[in-house]
């Protein structure tokens, strides 16, 4: 065939269209369980892909998100007044913020020599030689000296050491916890970015001047008042907040915004979830503490205050999903759907032909066996003439 | 039929090779419709898929980031003389940052007692016993001693309470904006790493050394130089910087990476855009601001000077997006064309048969319908020698 | 035909179950070629999506976490102590933790008119008319003066200006680096939750109280004690230590947790990974520092202390994964590899029409060439009564 034949065949043939050719079986039971299996495919994508999954939507899930925080309240500790500039750190209002509710406070700390804690390995001594000088214990407070001296004003000794004296497992004065600090308040500002949707929203609605100075967080008469007492959030972490005051704690308070755009735009508004973050069941590393110092000079020297902090570290965590109504992903999943329901073929013609085609009437009808080899011709009646290629389904061989 | 022949059989069987039978259609109209559907499902996703989305990648969206920053500058404010230090906290530089604009500072706070603010409730009042000892009012600034007091220097008297002395409704000095720091500058060092593609890249390329001492960031002139004056952020915002001089305000900068590693990966450079994050619809809670105080000691007792500071907060914010070609995606998205395209057959099917089929000649064709009734044999000179299998399609009652 | 015969006709026809019907071609090389490419198909989705991808599982990325960190560690440089109050920054223990391992120190500064630094653009003088008054260089420590006056000591001059004096530049003193920084420990603790299949995991076990301040982290002896020596940091992330003391660094921790809770849950714990985040090869901008200053009171006047540290900051970054068996994720995955199988048959229609049926024997028994035109009568001996509707593939004009 020459190059040209051959590409006039190609471009014409181009152009047929092909269809599969198809048995129709008018058996009712094959034909219940065929439907049945179509619907539950259809059922399944209709429920779970588009309306559980709301696979008709695009969605955002990261948004761009801002948070400010900022603490409320006083209270007095003994003599000494504690406003949140005292007990919030650090101060400048982002997303982690921390109140201070209980201190070991050491005074007065000035660098020199003094006695080691005497229950640091290899602190205690009876004479100068039991102190190697210049030695650092890696759990210490110092170096030490050489010396070996008194233990403050008690009968035994240990090393001497350099270091910021008094040592704070000596000096340190325990103060009484803030157990006021359970009525302060965090007021916690967000606003969310979806920048695929180019929407804005924030967790607060514009209310009187005075409502946010007043009001607390309540989720069904207040939930535009994301002020927060500190006993509600260990409340709702289902935590005791004595205990917190205690060993302090972590929670995480979870912003958490599900927006459908395709509803209501201005019903999407944040829900506020809290949870202990820290693990409290080993001893040692549950709970929440820091140390800070606060320097000041007298008489032309440095000195410190030591402060060893406990108190309840909040990590504000933002979490948001908005989905929008889309052609696309709304096409995709649709092909995908009716691609499926291919499905229900295979299955349904293992049923047919295992089950219900006994005689097998439908497997003569369905199936054309074809073998290279060129069959016998066979003397009939038939003949062959004027058939052509519109009776391909004969076999070649048939001399009719 | 035996174990072994039905074994047998099967084994014979599993090498067949089962394809459908196909009726080719000669209409000029339905293979125009079946080809133009096609193309518009085969453009459909050689645009949308492989082009647009860049199906063809694996991608990675979530690169690990280190952000360090620094500003600079150096200005007058009245006599006093603010660098670096006074205006920025924290100080250690991570990706959130804050410029101080102004302050309104209380100077000299002791621990004390003096009169309440009188605009707190139940602050104002005419004898002692209008003021309960002990009280903390939930918008005070102390406790009450149970007196009352004159108000510093005027006629009416308020509860005295136990607080830092001056109170700082009283006594802050609301210092003038630091308008020169419009022209401050802050550097921004990012590196990004996709693990996945084992790629690390900066925003800042070799240069002399000065350079980075000198240069401000332009978008077109100098992409490399992250160097950007505050007066420029505010406008990329859109933003007034004496307004942000008042209220303070939060400003998100994005710094967006979008890599294709199939292209020149030295083309990977970030781009950077500017979004105000707090809300500034509402009084009160727009703006930015924190308070802190500075302690010192003077004649042995703790001072403080209280500080409420309105700035520029800095979000720095990093997106990055990497894609580079790999077969697995490809693949899958190949096939995923290549089945979606069998939804044209689905729709041509349907256009035949309901609207070019007016005489059933195509779906008399088609549809071969086979009930369970075995229909009673007819006389014809057929003979049904030889037939057997092959001639499959025939009614099996037929004798011939 | 009325509107109720065509209800009744479709609903019948509602019930009838099509199949295609198959042309079954017993051609043992193709059979082969259709196994092995089924073969194919079928083993990557079971090696890649089901294997590989755990495409059986539905999954969570993005764990809820929560890290802190605490330093440990003393040391003496020169005549002063340096315990961890001293050299860490924030105290706070978050997720982002510096230790400052070197600093430039500049002591006793206070607001006043000094020689400006003569590296400083425009700051050489020979007299007063060479400064302008109220300049700022954008570059420099202060607003001149107009006063054109020595160089502390030296013979030259530059401008004067009003600044935090002495300036940085000359009076700053250089500390010796802390070498001994390299023994010191951070303890980072973290806690992760996966809201999605409800678990939450430390990577601290419970053990003897002493345990955790004692032992070091080993991959293989001691994984439950996230406790890291600063020198196995750097050690581990590639880093000199000594190089790191000098222009200070960002190293970023990973905490990887991969669970497969399909397995035994407590397998699921984490591995740590360090990686340097700040680029190296730019001189200026490599390595890390900040200034911050120590405020004081003298004589009733303030001063500060300026200081440059250079330290470490190590970045703590979690990452998670988890997945667990869900039925979903599996039903649509083994839908898709059923579809994807159909791709067998497109490929191998094509090797056996181009290559295997070279005597058109199979292309005829697939394809039914249908032609509108209405082919004319033949006569033959085949009678055409009692065939009707189920001789669907015999050419409707044929007479026998």
């Amino acid at each position: 065939m020459g190059l040209w034949k051959f590409l006039k065949d190609y471009f014409l043939g181009f152009w047929d269209y092909e269809t599969p050719k198809v048995m129709v079986v008018k058996n009712r039971t094959l034909g219940v369980i065929y439907r049945a299996v179509q619907f539950l495919v259809i059922t399944y994508f209709i429920w779970y892909v588009f309306i559980s999954q709301k696979a008709y939507q695009e969605s955002e899930t990261r948004p761009e998100s801002s948070v400010y925080t900022r603490m409320t309240g006083v209270a007095l500790l003994g003599d000494s007044v504690r406003d949140m500039v005292e007990y919030v750190r650090p101060s400048e209002g982002g997303d982690v913020i921390s109140a201070i509710l209980r201190q070991e406070v050491t005074h007065d700390q000035r660098q020199g020599t003094c006695p080691e804690y005497y229950m640091v390995p290899n602190a205690n001594c009876t004479q100068d030689s039991d102190c190697i000088a210049g030695d650092v214990d890696f759990d210490g407070n110092g170096q030490k000296t050489g010396r070996c001296v008194p233990y403050y004003n008690k009968t035994f000794k240990t090393c001497e050491i350099k270091t910021w004296c008094p040592i704070e497992e000596y000096a340190a004065v325990r103060e009484p916890p803030l157990v006021e600090a359970i009525n302060f308040t965090v007021f916690i500002k967000n606003s969310i970015h979806f920048p695929k949707f180019k929407v804005l929203r924030g967790n607060i609605k514009k209310t009187k001047h005075d409502y946010l100075r007043r009001c607390h967080y309540q989720e069904e008469t207040s939930p535009y008042c994301p002020v927060f007492r500190l006993g509600y959030i260990a409340e709702q972490a289902r935590e005791n907040f004595s205990a917190l005051c205690e060993t302090g704690g972590v929670i995480g308070v979870y912003i958490n915004w599900k927006c459908d755009f395709d509803l209501d735009p201005s019903k999407c508004t944040p829900t506020y979830s809290f949870r202990r973050l820290d693990i409290r069941k080993i001893p040692y590393t549950s709970g929440y503490n820091y140390r800070f110092a606060k320097y000041y000079h007298k008489n032309g020297q440095e000195f410190r205050t030591l402060i060893k902090a406990y108190g309840i570290r909040l990590d504000i965590i933002v979490h948001g999903y908005a989905g929008r109504f889309s052609l696309i992903p709304t096409i995709i999943n649709t092909v995908t759907a009716m691609t499926s329901v291919g499905i229900c073929s295979i299955i349904c013609d293992w049923i047919m032909l295992t089950f219900i085609d006994k005689n097998e009437i439908y497997s003569e009808r369905k199936f054309d066996n074809v073998s290279k080899k060129i069959p016998q011709p066979v003397s009939t009646e038939l003949t062959t003439t004027e058939y052509g290629s519109t009776h391909s389904d004969l076999s070649e061989g048939v001399a009719l």
